[in-house]
């Protein structure tokens, strides 16, 4: 099977203030910051509320894009499970992929909130969210429903 | 700003026997066959009916990367709108991703539903398909909401 590696420049960079575990709040506002001269290229996104954002996890050492098997948000508890099966950003190729809403839009720059995504993240591609990016029923793992309850009822607690 | 290019090897490739205008049809059936020894990443992955594939149109050129502005789906009844607000596959990164269903997986080959990649596809990454992936009420232009009108007419007709 050809493997030819396959070259990509980012289109724009993430641009927040939140640092550490802050970046995985639902809350957290960002810009991206897009390439200049691609700024014509976002003409019509404010009709869209939402966006899928493709980031590359540039802190990924090629070590750690080795990984095969996590345990689920590092928790042993959790079943050892293919990296595939998981979001973890230990994967052979470290590509983001979070839904996020779009609140701004000013020539190149977006701002969004949701995104987790570092400072200087490099962003690949955007995808306007549609009604063909979801599905009704979907099934999710145990370990899924779980580790969610979990993190439903700590956000409960803490309001 | 830095653009410094980002290098990435496919995890596998899309096999279908789909041509054409057929890799478009929402029941089209294709397979995911990752490299050999990406099998067990894939452990767990059966709890997930729906997947997100990320993959990258390599028949998309060097000239047609640089579009800026398209009508949706060509059609010049359409407004005319940056790239980035549309799922045109002439973009800067021609990342294609498309929500898809999951109905087999056998050691490193997936069999999906959905998948509008032609045969020979690289897939970059997966992502198994969870409620963070989507939101109740999403905004869609009006132009949006009239092409899928139109395409949910003429499904009626032809069934």
């Amino acid at each position: 099977m050809a493997t030819e590696k396959i070259t990509l420049t980012p289109v724009g960079f993430v641009k927040t203030k939140a640092v550490g575990r802050e970046v995985r709040h639902r809350s957290t506002v960002s810009e991206i910051i897009f390439r200049g001269k691609l700024a014509e290229a976002l003409d019509g996104i404010e009709d869209f509320s939402h966006l899928f954002v493709v980031f590359w996890m540039n802190k990924i050492s090629k070590e750690e894009r080795k990984t095969m098997k996590v345990h689920p948000r590092g928790r042993k508890d959790m079943p050892l499970l293919g990296v595939f099966a998981t979001r973890t950003p230990f994967r052979p190729n470290p590509i983001g992929l979070t839904l996020v809403e779009l609140l701004k839009v000013e020539r190149n720059v977006l701002t969004v909130r949701g995104l987790d995504a570092f400072d200087g993240t490099p962003v690949l591609d955007i995808k306007p969210f549609d009604y063909w990016d979801t599905v009704e029923a979907a099934t999710v793992p145990e370990w899924w429903r779980k580790l969610e309850k979990e993190r439903s009822e700590k956000r409960e607690l803490s309001e």
